[in-house]
């Protein structure tokens, strides 16, 4: 509720990296049927599988209209925590809060969210109930939020925790965002809200994402100094040119710290396309895509790193292996999860894009 | 969420009495406009007035029914906690847990509820938001709750903290609530869950209360061994002999620890009736009686004890001195604080009805 009086880096406050300890990950229960197929039944699935699994390590709070109230709490177990709160979707990446803290408080920054694109080229209308979930989220946990005044989700953004945020110049800079502010005022705001002391702009994210190329889909933070990127070796493949050219803007930049970034790959699953039976059970909308044949945006990039655990879509067969070994090599004495994901790729997504962890001051 | 493999009392767990130490008051906001005239606007502000009050000494909780939501947290102050949480009407009291504790561990017991009679003279259908909000609350205090199978108001019943519970039989016996089971049997269901030895019945409550005569408008628990009742000079009128009859029951009674009870005596506001300006600002509908001259239910013992302080309503200026006289005599060193309260009495209740306790541990 209360707003902080100057921006949230002139009051010493910071966005931690992921790796940082987790009080809690937050997730919403998806119900709507123009987006997940049969009733939003097999996504349910998908995502009881997802807060499992992270429960593991960290507490999960799933939030739930009232709608699904009664099936969230009798299918999800009992350690994980059912709140009823509205949200026209289930991305909770892209409509909680991103928490900064001073070492002493917590508090979340709260961005204007328009469905990846509001009347431009957002995915549905209305969707104010997003938008008002991360100062709800920051209510129920006795922490202050600030509005922050730009379109952002939580997906666009990834940080080390020491300075440096990642993100797409197709996203932040898209005609559907913040037309009004230039990109040193974009990098303004996102430097004042995040502490932040340098922005590192990838081109664009991955090919066909909805969300107009969200960086959480195409790379991770591993550690500061440290990113993971969706590759691909296929050069007719239209990711081939995609990735070629986010690794080499990492490749020429140095970090907040000064550090050269340390690039490692993960390899492209698929590529993955929607099947006629699975688009025909999707309720017809206006928004999204949901054709046979539409080409899925499918990444292993778009993991959720908790504490001491990495949880991470099993997306195709043929590289799920090689993804989890990769992946162990990146995070030495973490429990590395697969979790079976299409369900929640069939929605536009995957298992970073439905959580949102609160960091542990 | 999790049950009780035993019952409370097995356990150890008892029902607090109301004067114990609070971590927090819940209250729910109104907006149904076929109980509160105006589109509630006029019983929101007494709700605020009310929840302004209570947090001087204890934190109090909101919840929200979606639509409401940003009204809510736009007029209550920011230390007033706001949460979304679905309810058909707004009576805390009778819809909220009632708390039992075994000194380490807080549960939730979470009563049936069929809105003051369900099909046979329930006052709203449905009512299924209401009956799903204790749990909701104790989930998200991170509290077990613990199903009851009573159909029961919280309002109905008034606990010492020391064994007693005092009750009507108006209420409890009446067919719409539990007809399946006999006086002995609704005894041990409110024993086994509250922690009891013994049971006091008054024959009934105020006169024309749409509850079925609860407790807590005719009665409240002062301390262990003392109770303030509503008194009636008025030998013609109705609550004259309601009240002697009450008188007489606790006066011929000892409580679980074998003391006689203190009766300690209110005087009864009016008679107050509903005008007709107040009767058309309320959208009609099949259960509620609301029309002009029906006499309404008033009455002081309808106050909330909370930390340090008690709130009561002000009802009618011919007692509302004298009430706050005995209030003060009978909680020396609380403050006593009087809020307006006629539109919360137009809905049908009072400050007690409308709020309920969580017992600090």
């Amino acid at each position: 509720m209360n707003n902080l009086s100057n921006s949230p880096k002139a009051n010493g406050f910071r966005m931690p990296g992921e790796h940082e300890p987790h009080a809690g990950i937050w997730m919403a229960w998806p119900d709507r049927a123009d987006n997940w197929r049969n009733g939003a039944k097999p996504a349910q699935e998908a995502f009881i599988k997802v807060a499992m699994a992270i429960s593991k390590t960290t507490p999960v709070t799933m939030i739930v209209n009232e709608s699904q109230y009664q099936n969230a709490r009798h299918r999800l177990p009992s350690d994980i925590k059912v709140v009823e709160m509205s949200a026209d979707d289930s991305w909770m990446r892209d409509i909680g809060p991103s928490y900064v803290t001073d070492g002493k408080e917590r508090v979340g920054i709260d961005w204007e969210f328009n469905a990846w694109g509001g009347l431009v080229d957002g995915l549905y209308y209305p969707w104010n109930k997003d938008d008002e979930v991360a100062a709800k989220i920051c209510e129920i946990l006795g922490d202050r939020s600030c509005r922050a005044p730009l379109i952002l989700e939580g997906g666009s953004i990834h940080t080390d925790g020491e300075g440096t945020l990642y993100t797409t110049e197709e996203c932040l800079l898209h005609p559907s965002r913040n037309p009004d502010l230039t990109k040193e005022e974009i990098e303004h705001q996102l430097k004042e809200h995040l502490g932040l002391e340098k922005i590192i702009w990838l081109p664009s994210g991955l090919y066909n994402d909805e969300t107009n190329g969200h960086v959480d889909n195409i790379l991770h933070v591993v550690k500061p100094g440290e990113v993971v990127i969706t590759w691909c070796n296929d050069e007719f493949d239209p990711q081939y040119e995609i990735s070629r050219k986010a690794y080499d803007a990492l490749c020429t930049e140095t970090d907040a710290k000064g550090r050269n970034i340390v690039v490692h790959k993960l390899p492209m699953p698929g590529p993955l396309f929607i099947t006629e039976e699975e688009a025909n059970g999707i309720d017809a909308s206006n928004g999204m895509e949901r054709t046979p044949g539409e080409r899925l945006a499918a990444s292993y990039a778009n993991f959720l790193i908790t504490n001491n655990q990495i949880v991470y879509p099993l997306l195709d067969a043929k590289y799920d292996e090689e993804a989890r070994h990769i992946l162990s090599e990146l995070f030495p004495g973490y429990e590395v999860t697969g979790v079976k994901a299409r369900e929640i790729l069939l929605g536009g997504g995957n298992i970073h894009c439905i959580t949102q962890q609160i960091p542990k001051i």
